[in-house]
């Protein structure tokens, strides 16, 4: 027998753990997970400031157990997915808009995203996700490596969007979680970035998988790296990048931003004047993030840096703001 | 024999109509050009704002006549100029950096531009170039028509920079000068574009190409565009570009800007969200341009609205301030 209520980290303005919150239930397609391990992710704390407007139970980045599903619903597409460790994409789509036609279902128009917009997320004992979501973790990848799945999702969208030579001077700027993993991504597909950060710490953390590193404050943008991965979530790394990479060169923007910081708009000239594009990426391929970690071909080695309780979610929050903490983890195994 | 002096209009904080500009000698490898025709262009306006912080001559779209080379420099490679006439590449460069090395002269880091950083323009009765930015102009091509040489070619840049699907939605906002001739010349490759602007005159000037258009007070951005080129000159038209553009597509960013104006960081967000790329877009191949307009590819009936001669050439750049004039010329043929 499920509980009805169950603590999460609901934000309405503040984040605030409950206890009362209801055990959410399935809709038509959806199944039930038992939340395992969630990860503190960089936008949870734009949605502190105010991003997406969000409102309701946080968080999107977990891997949980599905333990039910639709009521109604016993269909064998459904039911397979029980009692199976699983991960999910956070976009949940209708599959019928024209995004959605086309096969960029990621952008659907109607879509919902799990602790982001309009849909309760993974920092609570359950969550509710669509069975088109889940994938399964294989055994030799563990509940803390499987939290990052969604992340590193993320940086191998890096390498799908834009083609790298192998000769590339490629630059990543921001020594955080993203920048990390994208960092790892790009060695291991044998291409040679430099990761640029202000953490002597966290660039050891990279030193030591063999990534080149150079302290933000020693950096010399010159304007000739072939690629810029701006990572950094931050209006001064836009900037950067734009100073760091060549004519005719690219950047790729993997930060969302929430606050409305006035920046010059003349710093959008070098962009036109010197022929940059400019890349948005946000999401990636799940199967190819979990087959990489399966494989060990991307080490997550010193990236985990504190785990808290559910119960302690506010602090888990708080500690995810330190920069000295690459990530941090919210254990709810039952 | 040459005059030692001439007619310039020259900006040293503001613009002023000199009469006692050293007429210039051209260099090694230059050639002095008599100006016949010069074109007001929205970058000039950028300087009066302090683009570039440019001093020295203004001007940079023109035809002349080649009328002496350098001194002590009579090779075949320049005297063969002499009397044509010419239009000339705005980005004069070392032909020895990294850049030039890798076939990117307009990128050339020791480049100066014509009018715009570190080199006099053609505001002026005589212009030095080198030999080597120098394309004669065909008969059939008028001296009005050859001025739009610099601007066409960067029309032209944008289908070299993107590749557009014949079924492709291509929405070009600005109906200014680059506007009109960004949605001149897809229209000429067999594209589609929607030309948006704010008036109705100018609009109706792209109509009567058959090009379609819509008031920007009644256009609608709902994210469905495959292309969006942004040819307004302002900070509004880069965020009516990134709502106009559909999730995964591209804007071609064709506008300068000087001003320092502030903008919302958290309007870049859509860039991340909806994983659009930018382009940044400037200068274009001259031949395709001069190829274009001798072969009629490319009608600029209606785009030329009021001329000046040099001597009114203050009045002029006023002119070229009112957004009901598309092309203002300035005459200085002697």
């Amino acid at each position: 027998m499920k509980p009805s209520t169950m603590q999460a980290l609901v934000f309405d303005g503040e984040a605030k753990l409950r206890t009362d919150v209801a055990v959410p239930r399935p809709e038509a397609g959806e199944v039930l997970v038992a939340v395992r391990v969630a990860g503190v992710c960089s936008t949870d704390l734009e949605i502190l400031k105010g991003y997406m407007d969000f409102r309701g139970v946080m968080g999107h980045e977990f891997v949980g157990e599905v333990v039910g599903v639709a009521a109604g619903d016993r269909s064998a597409k459904l039911k397979k997915w029980l009692h199976k460790r699983v991960v999910a994409e956070i976009n949940c789509i209708c599959g019928r808009c024209e995004m959605c036609r086309r096969g960029l279902s990621g952008h659907c128009t109607d879509r919902t995203v799990l602790g982001i917009d309009r849909r309760d997320g993974a920092f609570a004992e359950y969550v509710t996700v669509p069975a088109g979501n889940l994938h399964e973790v294989p055994e030799s990848v563990s509940d803390d490596e499987a939290v990052f799945v969604e992340p590193l999702a993320a940086a191998f969208q890096v390498i799908h969007q834009v083609k790298i030579r192998r000769d590339a001077g490629v630059v990543v700027l921001g020594d955080g979680r993203l920048g990390q993993l994208v960092a790892r991504v790009l060695k291991a597909a044998n291409r040679r970035p430099l990761l640029v950060g202000r953490h002597a710490a966290k660039l050891e953390a990279a030193e030591k998988q063999g990534i080149q590193t150079a302290l933000a404050e020693e950096f010399v943008a010159r304007a000739e790296a072939d690629f810029v991965v701006d990572a950094t979530g931050s209006a001064g790394g836009f900037e950067l990048a734009m100073r760091t990479v060549r004519p005719r060169g690219t950047i790729v923007l993997k930060s969302t931003f929430a606050a409305q910081t006035p920046c010059a708009l003349g710093s959008f000239a070098p962009l036109v004047i010197n022929e940059i594009t400019v890349v948005g990426s946000r999401c990636g391929p799940f199967p190819e993030a979990i087959k990489a970690l399966a494989n060990r071909e991307v080490d997550l080695a010193a990236l985990l840096s504190r785990r808290f309780d559910l119960a302690q979610a506010t602090t888990a929050l708080r500690a995810a703001k330190d920069p000295d903490n690459i990530k941090v983890l919210i254990d709810v195994r039952h």
